[in-house]
């Protein structure tokens, strides 16, 4: 049995929590949080602390927490033999400073606490110091998500930055979608399966090929009529993302 | 038996020729299209026409050609005494022009020729001139979708336009990131389930409610670092959705 203990309590940290719990071969022996939040979304039985100077000892320490806090952080667990991982996309291996076993063990998805995902299929990124960490941590992430894959800190920093794109921008384009059919009196759920079918589309024959549209034909006096309907951000979106598209395939 | 002609090749009339080959109380009576494009792609005991003075009558002609052909094509339907719709999101029903009996059938989707799709759940908005003829039409979408919605030309014209951003755009969202990947040798294919959690999120909570990422919570130092990682378009698209998250939620 792998000793784990998990420190957090956010949308990682209850994700990992389930996740861990549900693996075979590791044991989730502690966790460290704060405060209170999302304690009914964690199962009872693995004990809580809130003390730092009570951190049992153990093979594996994961810190789910805010990205611009793990460097302070990680200092309170200079002094343990385990491996250390932090789980942000964005923050540097070796942000983790004074602690001597550093690893990565980044899920790319994007967690809601109260929203059900299966782990097993969430590809995972690990990086760790030493290559024995690294197979450790490869077993380890193993039992969680059947996609682990490693990646040095440079490369996972623009994954973390291509997930910005494929996530966080995608989904404004969603809202702005839903903003015009909210001004027009027009159900949002309508377009449900043409955003399911893009990215299908997206994976399946990749997003260069899958592009269609106006802007993708440089059909000019479409987009022009469309950006007619427009006012305000909308219409600079519009304009933006049509001469970056018109440009992309159009030179 | 409602009698159907379908007029067309391209994605659309592939599917609807499928969809229609498969309804229930439908006859599929003939198909007009003046070239051979895609013909392996239709069921060939249709009869099929390429000239135009040798259509049958039938109760319904669905035009499933180009957008800017459709006003010029309708002049060719103009002696006919059944309902002519077209299928395009944007052209209004009155493009339609000397039709005597005009009605819009749109089905809300993106349509690949050569991808499986089952029709019964594309939602379908139509719209017709006289109110008997709606009701035909109704009755006559029903047979293809679950999922027939009223909505008149002014209207379909906003949905077309939110289309463009929940499926045009988010596409161009998911190309950058495929960008990023490439550039940095990293596999594309990682951000699948990230891609698909962002439109079942969006779908289930709403986009705006959905939203995360730097812009969303202001954080002016993550932002400038991603900014400073790109270059050129990349930069500027970044920078253009950043603000407008930015605006959008921090006034």
């Amino acid at each position: 049995m792998t000793r784990a203990i998990l420190l957090g309590s956010g949308n990682v940290a209850v994700h990992l929590a389930r996740a861990l719990g549900a693996a075979e071969g590791i044991s989730l022996v502690q966790r460290y949080a704060r405060g209170n939040s999302n304690a009914e979304l964690f199962d009872p039985s693995v004990p809580l602390t809130s003390d730092l100077g009570a951190l049992l000892e153990a093979e594996i320490y994961i810190i789910a927490i805010k990205d611009d806090q793990i460097p302070a952080f990680a200092e309170n667990l200079a002094s343990f033999h385990g491996l250390v991982v932090h789980t942000s996309g964005s923050v540097a291996m070796q942000q983790l400073g004074p602690v001597r076993r550093k690893g990565v063990l980044y899920p790319i998805q994007s967690f809601s606490a109260r929203r059900a995902l299966d782990f097993t299929g969430v590809p995972v990124a690990i990086e760790a110091e030493k290559p024995e960490d690294l197979a450790l941590l490869k077993a380890f992430a193993s039992t969680i998500s059947d996609r682990v894959y490693e990646l040095a800190s440079a490369q996972r920093k623009m994954l973390h930055l291509a997930a910005v794109f494929a996530n966080n921008f995608s989904n404004h384009m969603f809202a702005q979608a839903e903003k015009i059919c909210a001004e027009n009196d027009i159900s949002f759920k309508l377009l449900g399966p043409l955003m399911e079918e893009t990215v299908d589309k997206a994976l399946d024959m990749g997003p260069k090929e899958a592009q269609t549209g106006p802007a993708r034909r440089d059909d000019k006096a479409v987009v022009h009529r469309q950006m007619d309907l427009l006012e305000g951000d909308l219409k600079i979106l519009y304009k933006t993302l049509s001469d970056s598209i018109s440009s992309q395939f159009n030179q």
